[in-house]
Order: C-alpha cells, then structure tokens, then sequence
C-alpha cells in the first residue's frame, strides 16, 4: 500500500497532548457532578434501531449511524424494499442497530429499562461519545462527546438552582471566567405567543428579536412583519424591545407586558424564584442573565432553558446548555417523568480554554526523567532507580536501546523530558547519578533520594 | 408502547456503582502506565472500511460491525451483487465504515500516517471500546473494552523487561496478588517445530503439551501421533514433557533439548537474558513462569509471548497478554517497526476482583450528606451549607422537594448516603445544624465547620 492510511472525514485522532487535555476536562466536569450528588451510568454505543428511530425527527433519523447486519443480510432483506431499490426503506430490515445519536434517548430508555433498580429523584451523569452522519465542517463532527446531566422524578424548581450552580462550579474549576448563563421560561415564550396571536410564528418572533443589538428595532420590526406577525402583536410586545437593565427589572417589566397571560406570568413566577435563589447563595465568576430571546429546542423543553456563552473575549457560539422536560420518558411508555438537565460543549471548551491558555501545564502526563542508556549493566542499574522513582510517583523511564548518546539526548529534547539522567562506571560504584536539567543545563552528581526531590 | 425497551444482546448498561468500579480499574492501569512514560492516544470508533478488512483472517471480517453508508447508499451498490443477491459481495459498496475491532490495527494505522509528528522509540497506551459481532455467551461481549500498552520502533529486551515489571506494577496496585506471569519465546516453538520435523503441526504439539498435567504422559504422546506428529519427533523432545523447576533450571534443560536449533538457541538466550533481569529487579506481587506450552496469537507474535494467570484461588482464564511483533505496520506499508505489547482483560479482571472482594470501599463516589428538605426557607439555609460543603471537597445534596420526612428518610436510606442534616427554626436561628449519623443512629447538633470535619 503505497498511500498512506487515513481515518473517516469527521473523525478525529488524539495524540497523547490532546488526550491529556481532553481529560483534563472530562475530570474536572466529573469531580464537579460527584460533589453535586450526580452518579454516572454508561449505556452501550449502539441501541436496538427502533430504540433510536423516530426520537429525532425525520432529519435526525437520517443522520442516524445504522449498522449493517452480520452474514447474509440480504436472506431477511423487505423484498418489495429490495424490488424497487428503495434505500430508506430498505434499512431497517437489514440493519437491526443503530449509533447512539445523543445521550439523551439513550437515558430515557435506561430509566425506563432499570426504573424497578432506580431510586428517584435519579441524578445521573454521563460522558460518552455519540455519532451523527453529518455533513462535516469546522468544529462540527460526526463523532464527538457529550457530557449530560440530568435528574429525573421531581419539579422542583431547586434543581433549577443547583444546575446553575454546577455550571458556576465546572468554569470556575477550569478557570474559564467570566462565562454568561442565560436563562429563559418556556412559559414566557408561550406567553409571548399567546399575546401576539400567532403560536406558530414564535419562532420567527424570537429569532427576529434576537437581532435587536445588531439591527435595531426598526429592522427587527420589518422582519416581524415580513414573517407575517400582526402588526398589533408586534405593537403589544414593543416593551420587549426595550427590555435591558439587571435580572430583577425585567421581571418587572415582564410583569407588566405578560400582565394578560396566565402562563406567561408562571414562568415570570419560576424565574424569580431561581433568580432570587442565586442572588443569595452567590455564583463564583458566572454571571446569570435573563434572556427571553433564548428558544433553543423549543419543542422540547417546558420549563426553564438554559444557555452558556463564552466570555465575551472570545468568539465562540454556546458553550453549554440545557432546559426542564416534562416527558422524557414518555416515549418508551413511562408518563409523567419530569426532568431537567445541561450539557457541556466539550469540543467549544477546548478550544476555549486553548484559545486563552488556560490548560494547566502540568495536564500531560509527560516523563519526568529519562535514564540514558551506555549498555546493559548500567541500563539495570538505572532500571533499579527507576523502579524505585516509579514508586515515589516519578514519570521515568530508560531509552531502550545502547544507542549514541547525542541521539538519546535528542529523544530526551523531542519529547520534552525536563530532566536526564547519565550513568556510567563512577556513578555505579558511588552508587550515585548524573543528573542533567533539560532546561537550565545544569548538572549534579546526587543520591538516589536527591534525585528524586529535585525532579519532583 | 407496553413492552419495556431493551439493549442488543451482548452488550451492557453499566449502573453507577459498576461505572465507579470500572473506572477504578481504568485509572489504576492508567496511572501505571503513566508512571512507566506511556502516553495516551484515542482513535475513531470507526476507521475506513479498508483499513480493516483483511487484517483479522477470513472469520475476523465476518465479525467485524459495518456501518451502512448514509443517504441513498443503493445507488452505488455494486450491481452485479445486487442482482445476485450476494450479502458478502454488496457490504463493500454499500458501507464504506466499520467499528474498531481491536486497538492494534487502528494504532498501526495510526503510527503509519502520523510518523512524521511521531518521536521513535514510540510508547503509547489506548484504553477504548472495541466491537465483534461474536455469538454473545457467558462473558463473551459485543462492546467490550481493550486496554493496550505497546512500545514501537525498538528491538531491546529491556521492554519486556519493563512490561514484565509493568504487569506486577498494575495488579500490585489492584491489590490483586499472586498473579503468574507466563513467558515463553516464539523461537523457541520455531526450535520444537524445526526438532520435531513438522512446522505445521507447532500448534498441535503445543496444545497436546498443554495437556501434561491433566491427562498424563501416555495419553499427550497417543494425541501427537493421532495428530500426525512423528513418533521420532516425539521421541527428541521427550525431555520436554518433564520439564519442570525453577525458571533458571528449565532454561538449562531447554538448552540440551534445543541445541540444534539456531533459532531456539536464540529464544534461550532471550528468556535467559529476561529472566536474569527479572530477578535483580524483583516482583513485588507476581510471579515469572517460562511456560514452553504457551503459543497464543502464534502467527503474529516474533519473539517474547506473555500471557498473565489470575491468582490460583481463581477460577478464570487469562488477565492479560502480549508478546514482540516485528512487522505491525507493514500491513500499511511502513516496514521494519519492531514492537512489543500487553493487554489487560478488563472484564476479567472485574470478575476477579469482585470475587475476591478487592474493589476498596471508596470506589464509589457517593453522595456524603442529604440534606432534609423542610420547606423552601430551610432549602435557601440549608443550600448554603451544602455551597461550603462541596467546596470542602464533601459529595452532598438537597432533597429537592419538601416531601415528608419519613420519604426523604427513606430516600437517604435507600442510596446507602452514611449522613443526613436537618434544618429547622432552632437551627436556622442559632446557624448550627442536625447531623443524623444514618448507620449508628447518632443525632447531634454541630456547627457548619463541625460538620464539615464529622463528614469527611
């Protein structure tokens, strides 16, 4: 094979620097959902296909991973399907599994599977990779992780708070100041929608308005028109175009402009509570921000909704997010399970934290010291100090081979190892080490218990 | 829908206590393999359907998970298979993916097309899932993990020497001691297959040699002749079959047996060369074994076989393996790579720890202290002890709901939480709080630092 091996478009190798950071991530989220009294759970890479099916839309069915069944498929392959060649309609009958697509249904199913072991409220966490087919582009792949959070049997809107809180603690633990949590109602978008009289333009509504900062309220109004939302709707709603100011005065003029809805004014309820809950318990470098532009998954969620953005030194689109869900389970049968969960952008993070250098030097695990090898006694020799660094917790290792010592020095260089260590015929009978920092150059004869307080 | 939903057999949910467990034993190798100068890499769970295909033998390909190609895949079907019918012909136009079925040959392909970026000698460890379409059986999965340490791009012995020590460095940390580290040498069968005149019946000798213990010398012997083996080569390496002793006495007598072999000669001085420095080096747990029966993988590994026992109170195959290839990277074109490798059997060695009870009662993060949940002003009060608990390192929680006591109560019992705290007008006035003790039974009233000590 005269070209060179490559990985499918949308899959990523990790070398050893990028898996330490990645971890490093992974671990600080992990530590934090423990001390919040989350539990993890796993659950297998791929579900039985109609498991997934229908969870996601037809577009989400699409972007659906299906594995090919094993032998000879074809023998149970739909005939009619075979006949005319029909490739989506051929699929499920030859392929009986499917690529976890989100952590979400997965969960659900595991609730509803386990729901005799479970003890609700269930706060689980997971971190897992999941798959969509797709199309490819920067910082969008078809094979990336997920960190989900969620607690599942109870309403309570304290889970609201804690959620807020354990987004404050992850970015705070990683150092990344400054992040924005916004939080919006779904009930106040109902509001919304009731109030200009048309549900089914609340999108264009919000989408529009979101614009307001960069076009201005005569443009945002046009497009509202355009989008065909009455002109006294758009006149009822103006006081949201001039909704600005702390938390605790929007509610206020919430009140105010929700006055007619008694929904909407639920949600006003929902978001006081919350609010006042943080002003109290304090946040560490978060900020919360009330915006009722924020509508994401809007078919989905039901109560609060969550969104993280980056601090504003950076751009980057939302780093997190979440929401309240009445019915997760609803789709496997178990009814009445309400939930409330968030997410972390992991892929958005890195580059985030890479972006304003925040990844901890210490993150690679890299070796400490490098043990240069002049031949067989004296490669057992250091392997006797190494085995006794390795125990001290010391990186170290030996260059495998006899090799020219400009060439090991160079591997030492190469791999960034801060420190060398040469033994020859004086030091095995001093019972002593040659050691050389990478860095400064400087090189001492030391015991073994010297040695190893000043590489550690 | 009425029926419950279920996972594809073979594989797993994984609970919050067995993902705690699993994890242990993740991070245990982990830190070993750091320790030893491995550095992590991570792959795709899919590669290229070719970068697969033809690696594994005939059976390998038939067990290897096909991802269907997305969209209208029929389109590009190979027609003339279409037509036929034929399963095994059309999965190659119609899947252009497969999931990773085992770490070596995604690391192979992944040295071969990062070999610029790579530093030589190259030590990496993967830890991920791998996926077979076996028939699943009593631990026997579809999903299943592989843990692999390799060095590539050195011939030295001092690797094994390292991965020897590696082993008794991992499940001395487990706790789990007297393992037996089998080695045999791949030269060394060459010898026996040379002596015996039958290159071809190697793994028929080996497997009736295997049987020494169990079935008597008569009966081994009657099964290599029933296999086709010499008797004149059975009658040479006669003295195999009493081959017993220390490791040191065995390399003696092996070296009489093989004395004809240039290349046994050479596996005797590699095991000889291993086991001398085994024995400077010491074991702290393990044991070395020179076990000439052992032949795994045969067709693959070049020099050093490994093969690691559970101990012998254990019922259980083997823990771990690995042995030198000398041509991994040939399959993509990048010849003369010398490597050396172990796996550790994670499933296995859940097994084995859970039978023996060696999980340390730690593993488990769990929730310390619940906080009993009396009504929202004792929740804001009591929210604020858990911000400082959980800033002290403590797991703890809120009960979300203003639920009875004897519920919150039961709740605590439930998920095994060893504290619960109580928060009413008297403590709220006087700030101190009333920590039940939920394995004793003892209730006392403490200040939020004394409760923060009694906890921990």
């Amino acid at each position: 094979m005269a070209q060179k091996p490559s990985i499918p478009k949308g899959t990523r190798d990790y070398n050893p620097v990028q898996v330490a950071k990645r971890h490093y991530i992974f671990n600080t989220i992990r530590e934090a959902f423990e001390t919040f009294g989350f539990q993890p759970i796993e659950t297998p890479s791929f579900e039985n296909y109609e498991t997934l099916m229908g969870k996601y839309g037809e577009e989400g069915d699409r972007l659906i991973f299906k594995i090919l069944n094993s032998g000879d498929y074809l023998n149970k392959a739909d005939e009619q399907a075979y006949l005319e060649k029909d490739s989506n309609k051929l699929t499920g009958s030859i392929s009986e599994k499917a690529l976890r697509y989100d952590l979400t249904v997965p969960f659900a199913r595991y609730v509803v599977q386990h729901q005799n072991e479970i003890e609700f409220p269930f706060k689980r966490y997971q971190i897992q990779p999941v798959w969509r087919a797709d199309r490819p582009q920067k910082g969008r792949f078809r094979e990336f992780f997920q960190c989900d959070a969620d607690v599942v049997g109870s309403t309570s809107l304290w889970q609201e708070v804690e959620f807020i809180q354990l987004y404050d603690a992850v970015f705070s633990a990683l150092k990344l100041d400054g992040i924005t949590i916004k939080i919006n109602n779904r009930k106040i978008l109902s509001g919304i929608a009731e109030l200009i009289g048309a549900s089914d333009k609340l999108i264009d509504f919000t989408v529009a308005l979101d614009k307001l900062d960069k076009i201005g309220e005569e443009k945002v109004k046009e497009e509202m028109l355009g989008k065909g939302i009455p002109q006294l709707g758009i006149d009822k709603l103006k006081p949201l175009f001039s909704l600005s100011g702390s938390f605790e005065s929007q509610i206020e003029r919430l009140k105010d402009i929700l006055d007619a809805s008694d929904e909407g004014k639920k949600g006003i309820q929902e978001l006081a509570f919350i609010n006042k809950a943080i002003s109290e318990l304090g946040l560490s470098t978060a900020e919360l921000e009330l915006d009722v532009t924020l509508a994401r998954g809007l078919n989905y969620y039901t109560g609060a909704i969550f969104e993280v953005a980056a601090p504003k030194t950076v751009q980057m689109g939302s780093i997190g997010g979440g929401g309240r869900y009445d019915d997760l389970t609803g789709i496997f049968g178990m009814k009445n399970v309400s939930g409330v969960g968030i997410s972390f952008g992991l892929d958005r993070i890195y580059l985030v934290l890479e972006e304003l250098n925040l990844f901890p030097e210490t993150v690679s695990k890299n070796v400490k010291v490098l043990f240069i090898n002049f031949g067989d006694e004296e490669a057992l020799f250091s392997l006797k100090a190494i085995k006794y660094l390795r125990k001290h917790g010391v990186n170290a290792e030996l260059y495998p081979d006899a090799a020219k010592m400009k060439k090991q020095m160079m591997h030492a260089n190469k791999r960034a190892i801060p420190f060398v260590v040469l033994v020859g015929d004086e030091e095995m009978s001093s019972n002593t080490f040659t050691l050389k920092n990478m860095i400064s150059g400087e090189q001492s004869n030391v015991t073994l218990d010297v040695l190893v307080k000043e590489v550690k």
